[in-house]
């Protein structure tokens, strides 16, 4: 039961020496293991250890594309880091599929991202809130210097509104500040202003005599949840334009697709299911590009719950013959800071996109969740999610129990009428090997 | 605008020399920097190139340890894969703030996981709803075949419902089904058993000359949203035992924590924010353990939505002097299966943990959520969110400028009284630099 002292502060070495005594029983191979994951190029790795804190090695993620996207009349090829298998295929197929029906159309609906400054108030409320009037111009000019690179790039603060919160929780209330931040996905700038904020905000209550309390303020913090910065993509052509997929009609086919969204609308389980898929996507060129994934999901998690049950974040419609399938997502990104201009593959992603800027991505991101979505829904509402799924699974098995391309083909043939399972792959594969030996 | 047939067929050195033609200028350093990212092992790169599709490279993440975690009396060295700084950090932060205070307890709260059949039915509502005591039996009994395996190891079908859904979508049911599926996170059990009872309820229904309708199935599938497949990780100890935080006076430190939970409770835009901190600490176990983020990150917010308004996953109280702070987790993870025995850097995780079985998984995970969330409201009740945050950034600049080893001492000392940004790294450099020229 090892408890240290000052971890942090060994080099790598020394902390993978500790590790490796403790939990691996002192093996040298794993010392081995270790390094062999490291970048040849010293500097390389120097790079990539400083990304986080007691960075051993590097925990490799597949770097794929996804070629054949056509984005507003111009075609891409999608850099994706995903580790699960069929994710890169169903965006491909999308792409294909979409690729002669006008391809994917994106728009901007809006930008603008948020902060809070949470804080406690016991004196009079009328008082306060009427004060707020006054108080507004004080903040924006006393933290206006905090803005002033921000504001020569096009951005800024957008408003502050104060909102009062004391229904629920005694005495709390908020600043709600906008904030437009251009390229760079934005929480340091916003966080600097939104503590500059909570400094002014006691300072000038403080020093005005009408008031006997001093607000406690308690977070500084952006938000996550950045409703009004969204980006839509669509897909849409005539039903007859669909073609036969999979052997299915196009009208039936272009119904069931509607119903399978509309049923992601009306059942939080479905739905849940339903966005994750839109995150496969939407996450592997997240990551790709060095922007945070844990955000952008929480983000779009939460304005499919907006409404007070959780719902897809997909929509489709057939009318009037046009068949249509839209995405809201909503998400912060940036182009510039964070990861963006030190991890080598991240710069390779944004010189494949053509280097977008943030509304930009924005939309290609966007893109890649609807594209992900119709795939997943136009394999289940034909072939069923199995049949594709399983081959990879009885692929992954295959590998996990050592077999021969020999053994592989005759799996492979006898799981076409067989259900793929762990169990039944190693049967076979047992059955395969106990024969060859009585033979 | 390069559209390709038949991307998917080339081997990977073919695909790399189309992208880098196509996206790069046929740049081939470009080619170099792709195969450096490759394992110096061919066996272990063709293994990881396997896990998707149209693999180029990897993507390096870094792989860090966070030690010190006391969890049910067991000390433990949590593997964290992610990208983003401090994340690491605050976690060994929380893990040694509770080491000398109980540290964490966990229990599991319950394990069962769901699939669903939507499928439309129009026929006799009341006769179909009758019917399905009677079809049931039929189903549970049709399909058993493919449970033996699961059964064999303590799992299988739990129940199943009939769910009349007709008032969202015309003629729309669905059957919810209960499973328990041990060590396997479960997905490709759950989607077979799934589609076979979509093939059986069809078959039963078109048999029986009471019915005049078949049911037209639409989709079969495992849901992510397991709100009863769920952890509670917990610490608590007397409000005066956690001692004077970042100069804080316990009392005032264990208020302001309450109310920051609090806020997260009840404010939407603060609780994606906060629950997006608890999965930092999350996923990075989730990915160094070779599981599906996305199908976490979705079921949890899922989870903060059920109430009908997006809430905070973690919960605070302060009763009788004793500080209590704890996360109800929900989330269905596998030991077994996918990645988990396939990656090199996954197999070392498990063994890192002890190799745990699921339901142990999921009580670290939600320990590595609570103690994010704590160490993050830690800092931001006490000293400010950007005070370490920009320490951190502050570096990460001063690397993207380049700065010298005296450089980097200059503008730490700087930025002590002066707020970080990119624009004021760059004018502190340059004016350095400037300076240096004149001298």
């Amino acid at each position: 039961m090892p408890v240290i002292s000052g971890f942090s502060k060994l080099t790598k070495e020394e902390k993978i020496k500790w590790v490796v005594k403790h939990y691996f029983n002192d093996d040298q191979s794993v010392v081995e293991e270790f390094e062999n994951f490291w970048h040849p190029d010293q500097k390389i790795q120097d790079n990539m250890d400083e990304f986080s804190e007691n960075t051993l090695t590097n925990f490799y993620m597949p770097f794929g594309v996804a070629p054949n996207f056509k984005i507003n009349g111009k075609n891409y090829c999608l850099p994706m880091v995903i580790e699960e298998s069929s994710v890169v295929a169903a965006a491909c197929n999308s792409a294909k599929f979409w690729l002669d029906k006008g391809g994917f159309k994106t728009e901007i609906l809006s930008t603008v991202k948020v902060g809070q400054v949470h804080f406690k108030y016991k004196g009079d409320k009328a008082h306060f809130l009427d004060y707020f009037s006054e108080l507004k111009p004080q903040l924006l000019e006393g933290a206006a210097y905090l803005s002033a690179s921000m504001e020569a790039r096009g951005g800024g603060v957008v408003d502050i509104e104060l909102i009062d919160m004391t229904a629920f929780e005694p005495d709390y209330y908020q600043l709600k500040v906008g904030f437009e931040t251009c390229d760079a996905m934005g929480a340091n700038y916003i966080n600097t202003v939104l503590e500059e904020y909570g400094s002014l905000l006691k300072e000038i209550i403080s020093k005005n005599p009408s008031f006997s309390n001093i607000p406690d303020v308690i977070l500084c913090i952006v938000s996550n949840y950045t409703p009004d910065c969204l980006a839509r993509a669509t897909v849409e052509c005539k039903v007859e334009d669909l073609g036969t997929v999979n052997g299915m009609p196009p009208e039936e086919f272009a119904e069931k697709v509607r119903a399978s969204v509309r049923i992601a609308e009306v059942d939080p389980h479905r739905a849940t299911t339903h966005n994750k898929g839109i995150y496969n996507g939407v996450d592997a060129l997240i990551l790709a590009t060095g922007n945070d994934f844990r955000a952008v999901e929480a983000c779009g998690h939460t304005y499919a719950s907006r409404n007070g049950r959780y719902s897809s974040l997909t929509h489709c419609s057939i009318e009037n013959g046009i068949f249509r399938f839209w995405i809201d997502l909503p998400m912060a990104l940036g182009t510039v800071g964070g990861l963006t201009n030190l991890h080598p593959m991240v710069k390779r992603s944004f010189e494949m996109l053509g280097n977008p800027n943030s509304n930009e991505l924005m939309q290609i991101v966007a893109v890649a969740g609807l594209a992900q979505n119709f795939a997943a829904i136009k394999s289940m509402v034909t072939v069923g999610i199995q049949k594709g799924h399983m081959k990879m699974h009885l692929l992954n098995i295959l590998k996990q129990l050592g077999a021969t391309e020999d053994e592989k083909k005759a799996a492979i043939e006898y799981f076409k009428t067989n259900i793929v399972s762990f169990a039944a792959a190693k049967f076979l594969l047992t059955t395969l090997r106990n024969d060859k030996k009585v033979h």
